[in-house]
Formats: structure tokens, sequence, C-alpha cells
């Protein structure tokens, strides 16, 4: 038999290649100005810090890090997460698990739930390539609708009371794409809307760390008196995307599922990795390295601000206080695709808001990332795209 | 609602905790002999040189492993991993992908092809991580008798005509639990059948170069000429399983929906992982280290099979020309269960065979592991196992 005649899983019917990593391929090449990807600054990644503290690691501990590990995580690792993720958490965690990345966090916590054809509630728009581990699932996406401050609670009930949802996948803060987050008075009622309804809130937070300007808001976890609530944090951000390492936090059963899940899926994160993020939690190097990462993207998001007030009547766009992303809404009629084919042409990219959405359109909606962007590169850039847009009015 | 309502996803139905979890909790303490594991030994860690070889990979291109990496595996370790591969298989390999640990491979082509219900054929006895995992994506598991030489060709060719399965899981080397090796002879039918049938084979082969005799056979991917045969690779047991370093290979339509079912599970292999792993292979480490750990690991193979010489008449076992495991049987009416019991009690540890069959029996059957055991430890713990045995006659 020919191997084209190979039949595979019906999970994968309803995915399609990535519209971003075609994006991708389009701007691999010199000279582009991307504000397309979420990538951290080179500048914010600790090379030196990392090549110190993993050579100490291996001196220390290299037989026991080399050695399988157990699926729970490194042991010293376990324990000072869990005091890092209480204190951003702010609550007392029963289970912490880490895991490779904190896009398992969420492969798991679907493995752990979801059945061909439950529903999630999701975030309007919401980020792309969690909505895709979802899709894997074979989940059905129903998206709730946001104003400026997050989640609109009685949308969010309504959709609670009538789809019966397994899962509310939900990023609170400085949300992926929009930059929105979701007001602190709202936290309460939806840890309660989830206890009440019985829907596990997955609340994905990797960018709350990244805070320019405004007041903290306590974390939906920290209201939740049941245990619905399953924290997804994340080191990629703060620390390194490429050294995998993430975590789930809450009910103790929840992080069970996911543990023998994880078991069957990579057996554990890899625990020289673990051991690096460990002492960056031991030795303190955490506040300080993120006060200096802040500092650096305050400045690149305010250049981006200043140049987005010089856009065309009608444009408007998120002024988030934090993470790497603004979002930007075109008069009506603007179609951002095409917009990208031109803005290629004068080497800046961006990412189409279109593809954010669980059901398309919102054609007119861009997603700009300040993070990975020198100032003279967004100036230039933002100058390029303005000039793109005002040509295509 | 109260959390203890929370309904799982029914994938776990089917899912126990793992015997052999519990079996390490009872013999997690101080001068405990264990052949219960799989793991390598301390001294096969290859700790000073990863240590070396990380702060070289991270000195010189640092921030590039920090940064998000590509799904399809980091660029030097794709080039380095694909030559490895090829030489490894035997064949040219249309496509390569680094993943987390070669579990991540069973689990992605399971995903890529394993819809709920569907068959897959597999060894009586195998390896139960694997079997779990096809367990938690709803396989049909139908077992396929062997004799000493691996899966006998007509039992495979009635199952593959009776139960049309989506895919046969083989460990085709020193087997995991029985250190059988399939037969060279029967290797080049198997790839035939897979065509015939249309049956994707999962060839998982971690044990290839960790032989002490005997003369190596040509991978079950050397005769597949259409692409049904998938090679499931590590370098957990010649480098080390803590990296979580592995690969799959064969046909590209396969091994891309691998990638695309890898973006939404962890994005990538963390980048560090990889470029560690790529320096053993392109500073030509790999055969060195490999030859030395064979070297002690035969000596510890012939001091485990030296003992067994002396264990009680109606005793058999398999005498393995590689890997880490050794397989046996005992008298009729012993139950390894309760002899491990026993065993504890002497300080001696291993698996029942009961466990590494799909549908369990065979309870006079036992795993033993000499890697991860020095020669004194296989002496005094097999003359203790002996007599255990010995009084339950």
């Amino acid at each position: 038999m020919n191997i084209s005649e190979i039949q595979f899983a019906h999970r994968f019917d309803g995915i399609t290649g990535s519209a971003i990593r075609e994006i991708f391929k389009l701007i691999a090449q010199p000279n582009m100005i991307s504000f397309a990807g979420g990538n951290p600054s080179p500048a914010a990644l600790p090379d030196e810090k990392v090549a110190e503290l993993a050579a100490q690691v291996l001196r220390d501990k290299g037989k026991v890090l080399l050695q399988y590990g157990a699926t729970e995580g490194y042991a010293p690792f376990v324990e000072s997460l869990k005091q890092y993720a209480e204190a951003a958490v702010g609550c007392p965690l029963p289970a912490v698990l880490p895991v490779t990345g904190s896009t398992q966090a969420m492969d798991l916590l679907c493995k752990a739930l979801i059945d061909p054809g439950d529903t999630v509630l999701v975030e309007n728009p919401s980020f792309l390539g969690n909505l895709q581990c979802m899709k894997f699932y074979q989940a059905n996406l129903v998206p709730v609708e946001s104003d400026e401050n997050g989640l609109l609670l009685d949308k969010l009930e309504e959709a609670m009371a009538k789809h019966h949802p397994k899962l509310l996948y939900v990023i609170p803060t400085f949300q992926n794409p929009t930059g929105k987050t979701l007001a602190a008075e709202r936290r309460r009622p939806i840890a309660e809307l989830a206890a009440k309804y019985g829907v596990v809130v997955a609340e994905d937070d990797p960018y709350r760390d990244l805070r320019y300007s405004g007041t903290p808001a306590p974390s939906i976890k920290s209201f939740d008196k049941e245990g619905w609530v399953a924290f997804l944090g994340s080191f990629s951000k703060i620390i390194s995307p490429g050294l995998r390492v993430g975590y789930i936090a809450g009910d103790a059963a929840i992080v069970r599922k996911c543990t023998l899940g994880k078991q069957s899926t990579d057996v554990h994160t890899a625990n020289l990795n673990q051991a690096i993020v460990d002492q960056f939690l031991r030795q303190g190097l955490l506040p300080e390295h993120i006060r200096r990462i802040c500092g650096d993207y305050r400045l690149q998001r305010d250049a981006m601000l200043e140049e987005l007030a010089s856009f065309p009547a009608g444009t408007s766009y998120t002024r988030p206080d934090g993470g790497l992303f603004i979002w930007v809404t075109l008069p009506e009629g603007l179609d951002a695709k095409q917009l990208l084919e031109k803005a290629i042409e004068r080497h800046v990219a961006f990412v189409p808001g279109t593809h954010f959405y669980a059901n398309g359109g919102h054609e007119n909606t861009l997603r700009l990332n300040f993070s990975n962007s020198t100032l003279e590169q967004i100036h230039t850039g933002m100058a390029a795209l303005r000039q793109v847009i005002e040509a295509s009015l």
C-alpha cells in the first residue's frame, strides 16, 4: 500500500497549517523589522548567567541531573518553585508541577479534562497557540465577549449556563494578543462563577511580572475557594523561552491527573533546565533581572505608543500596562492581511488580528509586538507602517 | 460545586496508577539493591563532558539557545542528527524530528494516528511506559505472540489481516522487558507486511548501540520501501536520560504530523539540550563513550547470568546480547509479586513480569536490570534472590 493512503487521526481534521508560521517564513530575511513574534528581546536573555548556573549545577549535581528524574519534578526546584509561585499567585497552592514550558501545562490540562466535543470558553481574540492545542483535543471553542477591561461577567455566566463548558481559558494580565488586563473587580466573580457552574479555569499568566505602569491585580486563583482554578505559569518571558520551563499549580487532583498525563508525554522535564531555573529562584536573581527587562520594555512600549498617536484618524489601539503586545483596530474596511503584504515590501511585519479569533473575522485588526525591536527599529518600522496604512485609505 | 465533582476526560478511565511506580516507592530506602529500574549506571553518565559542552555552547550561541526555537529542531542538531540517524538506521531518512525524549516520539506518533478504538499491535510482553501512552489514546491493544527470536511472522500477519491495526509497536533490539532481539531474517518481512496491510510500524530502538556480543541486525526501517516504518531513537541510554533528547525519523508526511502535534505540546525541545547532544555528535565523542559503557555493562550482564546459572531447576532466562534487561521465567506456580515482597525484606528489588503484559497473567515471570548495580551488588543481590526463590519452592 502506498504511504499516501495513510489515514491520520481525526484530531487533525480541523488543523490547518499555522498562518503565523507562514508569515514567519515570509519575513525571514535580513533588514526586516518584525513586530510579528512574541519573542523576548535578545538583551533580556541572561546568557552569561545561565552559563554560570549551568556550570555550577552540573558540577554540584551532575550525576543526578543526567539521570532519570521524577515526573513530579526535580525535588529542589519543586520546593523553590512552590515558594515562588505562592508569592506570585498570592495564595497557598496545594500542588505545583514543573512542565516543559507552559504550552505543556495547557496540553496536560486538556488531556486531563477534554473529551471530543466538550466545550471550552475562550476570550475573543485569544492566544493562537493554545487555541490550536484545544482544537487537537477536538474541543468545541465558544468565544466570550470582552470590553476594554476583559471578559464581560454577564456574557460569561450566560455562556456557562448555556454551554456547560469543561474549561474557561483566560489570560488575565496583558493578554495575548490585545495587551488588555482583566479588571481586578471581575476576578473574584470569575472564581465564584467557576465554582457555581463547576468549570475549571485555566488562568494563563505568563506576562504577570512584565508590568511597566499601573497597579498589579490579584490573581483569579487567589479568590478560588474550591479549587476550580488552575494557574499556568512560565519562565519563558522572564528568563528564557528556549529552556522550556513552566508550571501548573492548583488543586491536587487536577495536578495529579496532569502528572499521570505527563508521564506518558515526556516522562519529566529535563533536570538541567529545572536546576538552572531553581538557581535563579534560590539565589534571588529574578527581581533585579525583571526590573532591568521592564525598564527596557517600558521604553519600547512608549516609543510604539508615541508612533501610534500619529496614525490616521479612526485608528484605535490598546495602551497596555505591561506585557509584549499592542492591539490595533484600523478604520473599517481596511484589511490587515492585505496591508501586511505591502508592509513586508517596506520591511515591516506584524500579525493580522483575524488569526486570533476562534471564528475569524475582524479583518481590520492587527497585533504589534514591541519587545523584540530596538527603539530605532520601532520608530522606523512604525513610520513605514503608518505610510502603508495612509496609502490604503 | 465541590471540586470532588470534577469530571476528568474518559481517556483516564483505563489508567490505573503505575504498579512500577508503587514498587519504586517501596524500594526507595538505603541499602536496597535494585534490579527494578531501567536507569543507566551513574558511571555511564558523562557529567564532566556535559558540563564542558554546556559551557561551550552557551558561550558560543547563548542568545540563540535561550530564545524560542523552531518546532522542527535546532538547525545544527537537525543536521548532525540526520547524519547520525542515517548511519544508525542504515538508510536515507526523508525527515528527522528532535523530540523531548523518545517517549514523546511515541506520544506524537499516537497523536498523529490513533483515534479512540483504533487497534495497535504490541509485543507481549512490552514496554510498560509506551503501553500506557497508547492507552491514553484509547487504543485497542492487541498482543502478538513471540518466540525467542521475537515476533512470529505468521501470527503477525494473522493479526494484521484480522484487526486492521493502525500501528505495530515493536522494540527489535534487546527488547524491554525481555532482552530478546528480533531475528535479522524477520525484519524484511515485517517491513513488507506493514506495506501490504498499510500499518505504520513504530520501530523503537533505544538499546541498539548497547551491544556486548553477537552481530548487529539491520533495522526494520532499512527494508522499508514505502515509508510505513517510523524509527524512534533516543540518547537516554547512551548519553543521558535526564537531558530528554530523542528523535523520530521516517516518512515526511508522518514526521510533519508529529511536528504539528509537537507545536501544541511543548513548542520545541529545549535548545540547550539539543545543542549539547549536537556537540557529542559533531565532536565524534559517542563511539568511544559507548565503547566504555558497553565494556562495563558486559561485565554486569555476565555477572548476572553467572548467578542465574545456579538458580533452582525449572528456572529459565534470556541471554541478551546487549541492552539493560534479563527476563526470568520461574517454575510454574511461583508468583513474582509475592516473591518481591520477600525480596524487599532482603533488600533486593525487581519488577514482576505480569505488569508488562497487555492482558496481565504470566505471574511466574520477572524482569532484572543489570546496568544500575555494581558487580558486588549483582552477586550479593542475586544470591539473596536465589534464596528467596528456593525458600518458596
